[in-house]
């Protein structure tokens, strides 16, 4: 039998389709509180069509955007075999209520999602992740972490851990997630303490920052930046306990993983060029993050971590501390 | 033969002697930039006193304070054989000029520091190390980074490390480092750049911080923390590459391991209980970390990551990155 030259082998050997369309026909639908199931706020669900059970990713938009805005971005995820559901908050998203909001979908999801979904869809309800953009970034580490409290600092108790009828999260994706205006102005639960790997959780982390998202729009006119150094990706990366990944989108914005509809809209944001790239790059982290931790498949995250040249847009750095222990 | 029970031999096996003063006899001494070998300014010089050849630590004081403020904690180093050579910058301590002085003092080793040490004390220059305390800890990772530039933002060329007949560092130690007074006012150089790992050196680090560091001696009358949030140690591991460790000394503040007579003076700077255990801590570290990097040693840096229970304080985080692949 004929073998193929090592060179070849090699190439193929590191090979990931994540970034790419996946194999699963898609359907977006919109899900509003009126709906017999009574979701607690109106939903923006991504799911595959064709028969079988899924994992879901619960993903929490970002300030004052809209939950569909970032309907190409939850497809590419969706099309790889995932459930998305996206709650749409009322503004301003990182507020108490949107929190509960959050929390309550989170326990709606066992008994309402089913009913939502296409026939012979179903959702895998123990195989439960949780991300968000900017400062849903923050409400999806403040959910996981338990800190549904109004005050800045922590509670004793976590009222999310604290209720055994809710699902676990498995895994936690922060992309590109934004605490606050300033270290001094980060508003409650202030979850960042500024100590290395002290949040207090177990999940496996990925972080996904962009190299724009610290730098102003328009510095002349004194736009101030949408992610600020000291309360972006950076700062809740640090504060992740292993395993954590960190991948940082260097020549793209805080909104370029948005559809370009509401993307070019949002002037305030420094963006990069051609966010179909940003938008597959931020997707296939998501997609390889998901295969590791709700499916035991690694292959693809260690693609991207010895070889961050495959991916879409330039990943610099890319970290992976997978324990405590190295 | 007869042999130790289990656990006993457990707990020996797990014991370190670097929180203790070690087996050489010191002797402080002070070289003025008048002393024949024409230091570039004095030196506060803390050094063995029996034969023998021991490895250099170059140490960087904190702005404003004097060199010979921390001798109980440069004695506790000596102690276990090492030379440590504090010089006195003029303030401000993170001017240019103190780097190109720090700078100037590298160069003067070589020459200069077997001349000033006692009969048959040779320093090994070839088994160098860095460290410093606040913004001397600063001063310390620039001189690394070869960041002796005036600008905030990066120069091209590094000058430390174009100038092939300067002396390489082996080891990195910053001690409660601190980049500036807050994110938007750090002064040049701005060697933090809010993305982890992102120090381009690949010399071994250590950082060392205190709990108290970020939160006002004086509250109510609004004295500033001396270590805030966003520019202190937490942001200073996060930008260090593997070999990375950090240590946490919650339970102590930022002048603690000065010695008593000018730690009482810093009224703005929140303390501790009983200085003198935070002295032997970060001492001890620092003796840890030495032999591990200098001398091949990994035995007692190993105990206090796998047991921070060993150190005479508190370290809640410890935190040890030991390379890129894990």
């Amino acid at each position: 039998m004929a073998t193929l030259p090592l060179e070849v082998k090699i190439t193929l050997s590191k090979s990931t389709d994540v970034f790419e369309p996946g194999k699963y026909e898609v359907k977006p639908c919109t899900v509003r509180t009126s709906h017999a199931t009574k979701p607690p706020v109106d939903l923006f669900i991504v799911t595959p069509i064709a028969k079988g059970t899924y994992p879901v990713l619960l993903f929490c938009h970002g300030f004052l955007l809209p939950n569909n805005g970032y309907s190409n971005l939850l497809k590419h995820i969706a099309s790889h075999g995932y459930i998305v559901v996206a709650p749409q908050v009322t503004p301003p998203s990182t507020s108490q209520g949107s929190r509960e909001s959050i929390s309550k979908v989170t326990q709606w999801l066992s008994q309402g999602l089913p009913l939502v979904l296409p026939e012979k869809v179903n959702p895998d309800i123990s195989n439960l992740a949780l991300s968000g953009h900017s400062r849903g970034g923050k409400t999806a580490f403040a959910l996981a972490l338990g800190r549904l409290d109004k005050r800045c600092h922590k509670k004793k108790k976590s009222p999310i851990r604290d209720n055994p009828n809710l699902p676990k999260f498995k895994a936690l994706i922060g992309i590109d997630p934004v605490a606050g205006r300033a270290i001094s102005n980060r508003g409650p639960p202030r979850i960042l303490e500024y100590i290395p790997r002290c949040f207090n959780m177990s999940v496996p982390v990925a972080v996904i920052g962009t190299g724009y998202g610290n730098q102003s729009a328009a510095p002349l006119i004194g736009i101030p930046p949408c992610a600020p150094d000291g309360v972006n990706h950076s700062e809740f990366f640090n504060e992740s306990k292993p395993p954590a990944c960190y991948f940082l989108a260097r020549e793209y914005g805080h909104c370029d993983m948005l559809d370009d509809w509401i993307a070019d809209l949002l002037i305030f944001s420094k963006s990069g060029k051609g966010r179909d790239h940003m938008r597959k790059c931020v997707g296939g982290i998501v997609v390889a993050f998901l295969k590791t931790y709700l499916e035991g498949d690694e292959k693809d995250l260690d693609v991207i971590v010895s070889d961050p040249g495959v991916a879409p847009t330039t990943l610099d750095p890319v970290i992976y501390v997978k324990s405590e222990k190295c």
